[in-house]
């Protein structure tokens, strides 16, 4: 048997774990845990490696949803605080790596299963040379872009990371204008992520309510999408209208900001539920419409990355990158 | 006498040029041309060349206004199409290097005199390892990040460039809205550079005359920001105040999406005429506000590029980290 390595993927709620053949990088044991059932973070480790019978592991690369700058991680939406040393002390082998959770994603891109990944609109028939944009929205927002990596021409990838999620939420219009105050209400401004995340799809359906003079109605986000698809819930209807809006306007802002002739990758559980939408010519409109640019926009190939576990992939695609040659 | 390099800034209106020693970096014979001075461009470089007496040069670096993909350049504020083949054919040696602006100026930031970059705040005492941000304010607005470069753990420098004047004006309040409205009138929307520019700037006047019940002033840009550093005319002051809180929020944001912890660099001409504004404790204060992100966005350096050749620089530095070795 090869050497393995520990790969994990840690939101606000939730972590997953797998091994990941260091040859090939596939994962095997894909195992999913509630952070709030274990005291620690090498708590959750090591129930993950007694499950699945696996005493140490070669290496680890370990994505986390926190900004990652050192050696020790903090948890943005959960007590744990990490360090490498513990991690390390459990799973034996070469030091941990650690990555923000996009990163992971961004290092994915070239270790996909087949069809993890879907066009928005007609499919090119190949990438272009060029680096590659990943938005993720789900428990936050964020972007990471991929430079290099497969293909005839390309360099050795590097990732570049980012804390898009806290730019500012950009509106142009009084009715967003209003949906702004409500969500900067307590807090002085509206970041990006206030909007188009997890929680941001609920707080904007309480602001659809109030604004379309409908009752509160406590939904859950999955609901929201729901109903907002199905069309029949002028409030959810909106909000859905919103957040695809806002998807639009910042994957072209960011386009302009990063220039991913390669592509742009739209990742995160608010993106799966709003697939449909971003799907809809609507959308490709609303991402171009950045005037004299519009053509340059348009050359920006668009996808929606499905793979659920695409973050795991990405953690096994760094440590396959950084193995120690034979 | 070593090999001479040419290097050249064209902007909408303006061409400078400069000869650039090929051991050194070290520019001779700076001079400006009007564009509409000359019916082409190998025209203005053919001048150039007789005026300065030097009938070949060994190599060039021109940076332009626009956006460089290919082997030809097509100014965006001036009729002009030039060519790789055509300006080779009147240099001589090697095939010229085209550069963005920004992207010049980028490349400059290792290659500067002393004296041409001011501290914003309080001055560091040594630049931090990490890209550095390059904003430029003037004829348009966009930016460009240095990655790599001089210090002890710099990897070869790259330029990534960008588009960034055609992001969302990013507007946050009633006042602002009623000004994005003004500069959209026509356009169906407000990009950045629709108000972070010289043109901008005289928009964002007519806007603030009305909006303040002034009769309308066809004032000059230079005039716009004298009075508004006086402070003796409400107009010019609320258009100085609002040019520098977007440059402040936008320098913020773009921060988030490039993490510029090598440090930011604001440039252009409008840049240098708010000077005193962006030298204000009120600016760094919106600059970081960015709610929990404030000490990530305080880790950034802020600096005023001062050097009005800066681009020329950065040609030259171009041009000696692509010279053939020896």
């Amino acid at each position: 048997m090869s050497d393995l390595v520990l790969v994990g993927d840690t939101g606000g709620t939730n972590t997953r774990f797998a091994l990941a053949d260091a040859a090939s990088g596939q994962l095997h044991h894909i195992r999913q845990f509630r952070n709030a059932a274990h005291a620690s973070y090498e708590a959750a480790v090591s129930a993950y490696l007694d499950e699945v019978g696996q005493p140490s592991v070669a290496a680890s690369a370990l994505a986390f949803a926190a900004p990652i700058t050192d050696a020790t991680v903090r948890l943005t939406n959960h007590d744990w605080t990490i360090t490498k040393a513990a991690i390390q002390a459990r799973t034996g082998g070469r030091a941990p790596l650690f990555l923000n959770d996009l990163e992971a994603l961004a290092w994915s891109l070239d270790l996909l299963p087949q069809g993890g990944i879907e066009p928005v609109g007609p499919s090119e028939a190949t990438a272009p040379e060029g680096g590659r944009l990943v938005i993720g929205i789900g428990t936050g927002f964020n972007a990471a872009v991929l430079e290099g990596g497969l293909g005839e021409n390309r360099r050795a990838p590097v990732v570049r990371v980012a804390e898009c999620g806290h730019m500012t939420l950009p509106i142009e219009t009084a009715e967003e204008l209003s949906l702004r105050d409500h969500l900067a209400r307590g807090r002085g401004r509206a970041s990006v992520e206030r909007a188009l995340s997890g929680l941001g799809l609920v707080e904007v359906h309480d602001w659809a309510c109030a604004h379309l003079g409908q009752p509160a109605a406590p939904l859950s986000g999955e609901d929201i999408t729901r109903r907002g698809l199905q069309g029949s819930d002028p409030a959810c209807l909106l909000t859905c209208e919103m957040l695809v809006r806002f998807a639009a306007r910042i994957a072209g802002d960011l386009a302009l900001a990063y220039l991913p002739y390669g592509g742009i990758y739209l990742a995160g559980s608010v993106t799966q539920a709003l697939r449909p939408l971003i799907q809809s010519a609507r959308f490709s409109d609303m991402f171009t419409a950045k005037g004299r640019q519009r053509d340059l926009l348009a050359g920006f190939p668009l996808h929606i990355l499905t793979n659920g576990t695409a973050a795991l992939h990405g953690c096994a695609a760094l440590a396959l990158s950084q193995q120690p040659t034979a």
